[in-house]
């Protein structure tokens, strides 16, 4: 089956009129002689309209409910595009999570899918019509509707590109592609054409807001052909793909900056066995991210200080969940510092060339930017500085490692 | 199993606030050892503003999209009802229609509920939670979400009590009772402390906008005692329920008018057999209610003139259905009124006491104004007049009746 998968969000689905539009652009790929399965997400500002609702009703969110709520966002996108659809004659219908049915875990807010089943919409597509499926949502065993987390909506189309076997799946946004950077902040950015997803998954991780980094690890998991387009015009934009060997190789494809970003230092934390576990696995079981961890080596032998990053809007459950566990873990400060951005400087030719550590550092350095945390991976090299500096750091950054055309 | 049902809608779930009110007034009867079970409708104007939106996006409507839209109004008001509750430790959940489920037939839009099953509630009753429902909502066959039609979550409520055999279903609204007429048009309208489903029936059909016809016709077929209250103040509100020997015996026991009426004179019709059901059937198809129905004697005995009405907000699709069968019925003229209300004088006491009708015609009479058309039943006489004169008719009929107290 020769089947496409088209997500649109953001701003593309921003009114009816947007969404009137959306719909001649899917008209041209049934007319291509595809079956096509939509994926919405909510009109603009519709989400955050809902979560500002649902907040004012307790202090304390029901996550079951606060997922009921929010879902109806995607629920009323989809079934808007499927009656402009059928008002321009492609038969058309809405498919909500528990209707696909799109299952999920039952950790509500941030669920995450399990199983996609396919029998209702293979029947579906017999009929030869076009599926406009809610993103963002599924449905847990006990029957209730889950949300997948912000940015769930690109989740949801690659985990359907990949249950349908879809020959590829395109993301439909508000910008024409992946960039060496954020264009808003350093106006010489180039648009990449083609970037591997591991590229692509350390630039989403770090901060780069055109796809969603869980939808990226899926997509690399199940090898779907994943594309990022334009809504508003027709460009080639940016596709995204398993590294092959005849790919140009760069030394770096990108930089990324994060602002939702804290730093936590514990200090004078006791220097014994199991203490990074209890407090690690404290943040944990409140789904608090930690991503940059520093232990310093300790002077007397007997504390420690702990420095470690969490997402800004973690902080004060964060901060609730450490001081909890203050007593048992006997640390003598607790310091906060939400002034800070994270860099990374990203590329598959990190692999085979070396060098890139000592440029980054360099030109920080240059530029009088000061280092607090540092780590690193296979393609990837991040610092955390003052947020004061995180346009110049992009900036000189940008320029150093040649990205500047 | 001691439980109530309590409908919450309209202005009492207008807002947030609002809507935390009402978990109060849930608590006290939580308190007093009740199974609970709350029917909410969507928050004031929710409903018109989805229905402008998915009008917008297609000239003929999507009828299950169009439910797909419009039933998230109440799925987000029972998960920030339910949130509102948890907030006061009043353990609670949301059940939207398909989780209930309440099974219905398939006509979107105007759906009838076909079955409630009642094994999922039962077991969630053991966690002596409160169940809070979307009203207005089912789910048909074809597993996709449908919609009850306007003021559908009254009906909603009643036959969740009927299938939950519940002690009693109260109706919160944003009026105290139900009056002998509207209180807005006739000053010295009176509420009444109780009415037989009958009478309530003639009254809401007739346009009294405090119940929905068909929750009442539902409640007395069931026996559901039912009572209406304000959501504002703690006032005793009207009790509706079967007719009982010692029930105070009045005349009338209200005025209804109902402005949503149109007249439609067919003039020239041949006068053969099959005639009208040819009409009357092409309209049913499209789920029309045509209410009054005259036919004025033949006088040639060749051609009749047919006239009725029906809702003016059907009088669009009534014109198209009735001139495609133009050439079939050979009607001449097709002749259409909208300035016309229909007026109403309901009472059980009719059934036993004579000179009702003659009271009322000459009652109009004496005012000028013109009678229409004239339909009656055991308990009600209605007559449709020019809508200029309808405030006019009500309070001298109010008053003819001896209901200014």
């Amino acid at each position: 089956m020769k089947l496409v998968v088209l997500k649109f969000g953001g701003t593309s689905v921003a009114d009816v009129p947007q969404i009137k539009k959306i719909a001649l652009k899917v008209k041209e790929v049934v007319n291509q002689g595809y079956k096509v399965i939509i994926v919405v997400s909510a009109m603009s500002g519709v989400t955050n309209n809902l979560i500002d609702l649902v907040k004012t009703t307790s202090e304390s969110l029901s996550y079951p409910e606060y997922d009921v709520v929010l879902s109806t966002g995607e629920q009323v996108t989809s079934a808007l595009l499927a009656s402009a659809l059928n008002n321009i004659n492609i038969k058309a219908r809405s498919w909500l999570g528990w209707q696909v049915p799109i299952i999920s875990d039952k950790s509500h807010a941030k669920a995450l899918i399990e199983e996609i089943k396919t029998d209702n919409l293979l029947e579906f597509f017999k009929k030869n019509q076009v599926a406009v499926i809610s993103g963002f949502q599924g449905i847990s065993n006990e029957n209730r509707i889950t949300t997948l987390g912000r940015g769930g909506s690109d989740t949801s189309a690659v985990a359907i590109a990949a249950a349908f076997s879809a020959e590829r799946c395109d993301i439909y946004t508000d910008v024409d592609g992946v960039y060496t950077t954020d264009p808003r902040i350093v106006k010489s950015a180039k648009k990449l054409n083609l970037i591997t997803y591991e590229e692509m998954l350390e630039l989403a991780s770090q901060g780069a807001k055109v796809l969603q980094t869980r939808s990226v690890a899926l997509a690399m998991k199940y090898n779907v052909k994943l594309r990022v387009l334009s809504s508003f015009e027709d460009l080639p934009g940016t596709s995204i793909i398993k590294e092959e060997k005849n790919m140009e190789k760069t030394e770096i494809s990108g930089i990324a900056h994060s602002l939702n970003e804290a730093k936590i230092t514990l200090s004078g934390v006791p220097d014994q066995p199991g203490q990074a576990a209890e407090i690690f696995g404290a943040l944990a079981k409140h789904s608090i991210n930690v991503d940059m961890i520093v232990q310093s080596s300790s002077i007397n032998q007997e504390a420690t200080d702990i420095t470690f990053t969490i997402p800004e809007t973690d902080m004060i459950i964060a901060e609730s969940t450490i001081k909890k566990i203050q007593k048992k873990i006997c640390f003598k400060k607790f310091i906060t510092d939400t002034n800070v951005v994270k860099i990374s400087v990203v590329g598959n030719g990190m692999r085979t060339q070396s060098g890139i550590a000592k440029t980054m550092f360099e030109t920080l350095a240059n530029n009088q930017i000061n280092i607090h945390v540092i780590s690193t991976s296979e393609i990837k090299i991040s610092v955390l500085i003052s947020s004061d500096y995180y346009e110049l750091a992009m900036r000189s950054l940008h320029s150093a490692f040649g990205l500047d055309v």
